[in-house]
């Protein structure tokens, strides 16, 4: 396999400033970890499935920077990022003797990632971590910004804190042991960034949706890197998502819903962002901020990277309770991220009149013959 | 009762710069709150004891502000520093249906105090919150700097969060309601500012211990007062206790070590803190800091406060063992706060073997008849 040349993103955040590395064989080359500080000891965070193809090679990177290298496993799946789990890593880190300078790598995907981010920040009030990303979607999102946390039966990611890693290592030859079904789910967060930001990226990935399908390694580099860039532009301008941040959250309001609704993991994270962006440009339609045609171009694209188009049918009611309970919510008004034209995104109040025959229209059979 | 006059003390931390009031009277006035962001609702979180005394005026006067008062009960003591309190508080909220501009109120002691801070800072990865502190140690101490947590059975304190109040409000009125063992393990904190950082201080408190012991207002007033000015100092300088902050644990390496090995609860807070300032003291001058004479004059305060001189004899080993889990040890090595003469203390890495001396002279039967 030829080695892509890595690339290097920097999340500027002051004296929380940190790099994306973008490349392949990076995981198990000792040289990733160079710069990263000793500190008493590293300990991996991963699960069984992801663990047994990769904690060796990064255990035996590690080694060569650190004194101690301990690994824990936690269990697969988003079901299991809940408190059980948090504390069992607290546990598990406590009977590792970690201190305020061990490390925490990250090594799976965004359930992974949020929890040992999560363990991280709460650990003796905060060590260091390093997110080492092993699906598209934790590649491309949830690995960088900081944000980490789990869930609670009434909302995803209501529990959490800001805690920014200090590196994020995406090595994208990981991608050729996603199953299929995570490979189309990360792509969901891709289409996000170019629906949001970046007109051009949209085209390129409507361009290119074969080569990403296919696991072409060359153009999923580039959908990471670009996609990195982006998060860590917004990310940069707005770290506690008091503005521009809360765009990335396009499609998640009605993502979440639809998670939560079903019980975390039946649906795949990715899988819901990708109906929900079809919702929420289906909903600036009705507000009247983008014209259809531009939103059938999202839900085209949605289709053809094999996401669903059809919403779970929870009931009008539920949706809009669990919608109510999202993080973005105040004083139990809606809020909802919709486009106002090709790369541009706000965050804005809807009332539940007006999100009601959204609702309606994608969880209705005709929907399912769209797509 | 007259009004003693508030007085105010700015904790710098830039834009999450927060004041503490310090008077009588302030927690059931209307003008106590007007500041304060409205948002959608405030939530009072106290325990049974507390709330029967205060909760009402406390609800009555944010009615005047805030459109929705709820109160959420949690169960009294230190051994309830634990994950189900956590989790209990994130439940409770949900029902409430707190959003991000919830402003929570922690009404009662330390331990209310750093659950409700914490439970705070998880929430939605962060909503406002206001320190009411009713014990003098939650006063002088645990409510100012933004610590917040939970206890592990292997360690104090050893989940948690930096997450800054966005205002204390210190009102000496409910010292009267304090049990005297209370006031007592008060007490240790506020002898401990004297200790570390202002010798004219400590002078003041051993010439009007017998004000403070009788709960007269005016003494307990400006002690609480002087307390959080030293804090507030230290804090604005070192807010992520990466240097001078350590220095506030004075006594607290030992103290933590008696109160998990003791099991949580049983000695209260500063109990331990009184008994390890006179161990960290005693420390100091087998290191050869600081003379016999002001490691005396330290044990002679703690033991005219009231405040315990002998150590539970845990062992020495298990002493070693748990005070390595504290935060403040890194790579196993011990860490301790250390006198360098008066009002001045400084953390120093120390010798196991050197250690162990004081251990033994604390835990023996010669220690409590110098009591």
């Amino acid at each position: 396999m030829t080695t892509i040349p890595s690339e290097t993103v920097a999340v500027q955040l002051g004296t929380r400033t940190y790099s994306i590395e973008v490349g392949s064989s990076l995981i198990g080359a000792p040289s990733t970890y160079q710069a990263l500080p000793r500190g008493s000891g590293a300990v991996v965070v991963t699960n069984a499935t992801v663990g047994a193809l990769y904690a060796e090679q990064l255990a035996a990177a590690l080694r060569t920077r650190y004194a101690q290298v301990e690994t824990i496993l936690v269990a697969d799946g988003e079901a299991f990022k809940n408190w059980q789990s948090l504390q069992a890593i607290v546990d598990a880190l406590v009977v590792a003797r970690a201190d305020r300078s061990t490390t925490v790598f990250a090594l799976g995907g965004g359930v992974v990632g949020d929890l040992a981010g999560f363990a991280a920040a709460c650990f003796m009030r905060g060590v260091p971590y390093v997110q080492v990303p092993t699906t598209l979607l934790a590649q491309v999102d949830s690995s960088v910004g900081g944000k980490t946390g789990i869930n609670h039966a009434e909302g995803k990611n209501l529990i959490g804190a800001f805690h920014q890693p200090i590196a994020v290592v995406a090595d994208v030859d990981v991608l050729a042991t996603l199953p299929p079904r995570e490979l189309v789910a990360g792509l969901a967060e891709v289409i996000k960034y170019g629906a949001i930001a970046d007109d051009a990226f949209l085209a390129w990935i409507e361009a290119n949706l074969s080569a990403l399908l296919a696991g072409e390694r060359a153009a999923l580099a580039y959908a990471v890197l670009r996609s990195c860039q982006i998060k860590a532009s917004v990310v940069a301008a707005d770290e506690r998502e008091s503005g521009p941040r809360a765009t990335l959250n396009f499609g998640h309001t009605f993502a979440h819903a639809i998670e939560t609704g079903t019980g975390h993991g039946t649906w795949l994270h990715g899988e819901a962002v990708g109906c929900g962006m079809a919702m929420a440009a289906d909903l600036s339609v009705r507000l009247g901020l983008i014209g259809p045609a531009h939103a059938e171009r999202i839900a085209a694209l949605i289709s053809a990277a094999g996401l669903p188009l059809r919403a779970p049918d929870l009931g009008v009611e539920r949706y809009l309770e669990l919608m109510r309970m999202d993080k973005k919510a105040a004083a139990g008004e809606l809020r909802f991220v919709v486009l106002e034209g090709p790369g541009r995104a706000a965050l804005r109040p809807v009332d539940a009149r007006t999100v009601i025959p959204t609702i309606r229209a994608f969880v209705s059979e005709r929907r399912a013959s769209a797509s």
